[in-house]
């Protein structure tokens, strides 16, 4: 008997991971990224404030985190106006998602979301065996019809949308989402990644109940509060999801100058303002480098924005990889037709003056490959 | 259909947790504790080296962490003498121990473990449908030879044990630990969890080829490098399964400071010596104050101490209860015979004269309760 064999669903997963971190790309390459623009962090960074608690905190780090976020959970609820056992805390929204399929996912069960869509999610769902069912997006958007048509000739127990969307940068408004809710078929539930909420536009934010069971919302210290490396985000929905949640998470998985980064930038909503207007800023400088290469930006509701490149997905490989060679860490879509396109972070101008830069003899370089 | 149901074995799991945090513990009784004695973090804290470099990461959180954990994991192997491809960082060994039993536990596996240790193991195991089976600690330490003929007779895929141990502080000469591995039933892993080598003698750590596919080890930097807040643990052990861990786990789970942290820790081991000085005098000092209560102290390989409160286990919770009343947190095992102890971190001076206060009048209340 093989003592390392694997349970049988890990032993039927892939040796692939969902993403590559850009250090394992430069040390590849041999030399560091000049523009960092890839993972649709926030290089704008954390508030000032949420820097000072964590540098603060580092002398604390003897301490576990409260397992209980208590101070963040309960001011997490004062700012969405919800009761604190409607939200839960975890490492980031990929752990959280994770938690969530290992809680409500059979092995065999199907889970429906877009082709296209988020890889990490995915890997949760085939990590714990269930059948993932993907739908095309429309028009470079989810298809919230035929995402609830899979969902229903399925009979999805999960449903994934981003809203706004990962990675065309595309929103639905929060009618959309709403009605979405209404035709959702018997047992599934509707998981509502809002990870990029902070950047869109107040009308893509549905006004969902709390404890509506058909429903869980992710949100995110990683993009708009410039936290990526703190992995803090939670999960709003009803009270007995939330508390099944204790049932299997690591209690003591968060990292607690992170949890104490969080409260401080949560209460640094100026900050946060700026930051709006920044990404706001940095959206129209990356449309307006497309625009001088002859490309199209897509629209965006996020801090990145989908350049199609004007070719297939080919062409916009290439395009990446000449970029990656000449220090531009960007990532693109991984299936057609959202392949045309590359996906550009937005940053802080040097970062993007480097990008804009760099483009056109990235185009060259693949035109002649 | 329910669609906040759960999948069969979230359905079938309790909603308790394996610990309480001390902030919990606070908040019920309105005031902090005096002195935080009860999680076995290391109060004498992490290294200056590593503060200052957490310190100055806080700035860089927009980032998430290197996923693959590149620096810190070579910088391990040299450290450890093993190859990276030998080593997988996670959120702490809690977060390991629960991808452990997930790669390798199907449900309705056996998992043998010893009665009284440590829950959080119990709870991945059952939290992934695996089945426990326990055995009695002999003479307050963990006993090999039972847990050797449990796993003989049910079939184990998981033996669990941890050296030093937690929570009696006890520990077996590598040896020990070495002729386990040749007595291990076929299809059966060692899970040896050294979270308190680094206070060990070193007779202690057992020599293993990290390639021996019969174990897996653990260690962290919460308990000797002073960093429990930090999240971060890591395996050690062949690489086929190290690369398993690739197959499931939250991949930008850590965090981006306790990882640069935790590499500046290890370059300070002049500050792990002194760390290691100063829990032995403190493991001193808590015994002197047991034996000037007239109880006796266990010794103690690890960074805490047992102390025999002298009576039966509701005596040594009422001794408990009466020491958090006093604002003194510490915790104790969870089953007889081991329950007539208190587990006592060690910690800095002021916080142990805390305890040396407050015990004669705990005892006195447990007493009269």
């Amino acid at each position: 008997m093989d003592r390392l064999r694997f349970s049988p669903i890990a032993a039927g997963l892939p040796a692939t991971v969902p993403f590559t971190g850009p250090e394992t790309l430069e040390r590849r390459r041999g030399a560091p990224f000049i523009a960092r623009l890839g993972a649709n962090e926030n290089g704008f960074g954390p508030s000032p404030r949420a820097v000072a608690a964590m540098a603060q905190a580092a002398a604390e780090q003897w301490k576990y985190a409260d397992p209980d976020s208590h101070d963040l959970r309960h001011a997490l609820a004062a700012h969405h106006g919800v009761d604190p056992a409607q939200i839960m805390l975890g490492e980031g929204v990929d752990g959280l998602l994770g938690l969530l399929v290992r809680l409500t996912v059979a092995p065999g069960d199907v889970v429906v979301t877009s082709e296209g869509a988020y890889p990490t999610f995915n890997f949760h769902v085939a990590g714990f065996g269930g059948q993932l069912v993907k739908v095309p997006y429309r028009d470079d958007a989810e298809d919230p019809q035929a995402l609830l048509q899979a969902a229903a000739r399925h009979g999805a127990r999960l449903v994934y949308l981003a809203n706004p969307d990962n990675p065309m940068g595309s929103w639905h408004p929060g009618s959309t989402i709403t009605a979405m809710l209404d035709d959702l078929p018997p047992g599934a539930l509707l998981v509502l990644d809002e990870a990029y909420a902070e950047f869109a536009p107040a009308e893509a934010i549905p006004q969902i109940d709390p404890a509506d069971p058909r429903v869980i919302r992710f949100r995110t210290f990683s993009k708009a509060y410039g936290m990526a490396g703190a992995r803090i985000g939670y999960a709003i929905g009803p009270a007995p999801l939330i508390a099944g949640f204790d049932r299997i998470r690591n209690h003591f998985g968060i990292n607690r100058v992170g949890q104490i980064g969080a409260l401080a930038a949560l209460a640094d909503q100026d900050w946060l303002h700026q930051t709006r207007e920044k990404v706001a800023t940095a959206r129209d400088r990356i449309a307006g480098i497309a625009r001088d290469n002859g490309l199209t930006a897509l629209p965006s509701a996020t801090n990145f924005v989908a350049v199609d490149c004007g070719g297939d997905g080919d062409f916009a490989r290439r395009v990446l990889a000449a970029l990656a060679d000449l220090g531009i860490f960007v990532r693109m879509p991984g299936v057609a037709p959202l392949d045309r396109c590359i996906r550009v972070s937005c940053g802080p101008e040097p970062e993007l003056a480097a990008f804009a830069t760099a483009l056109p003899q990235a185009l060259a370089l693949a035109r002649t490959a």
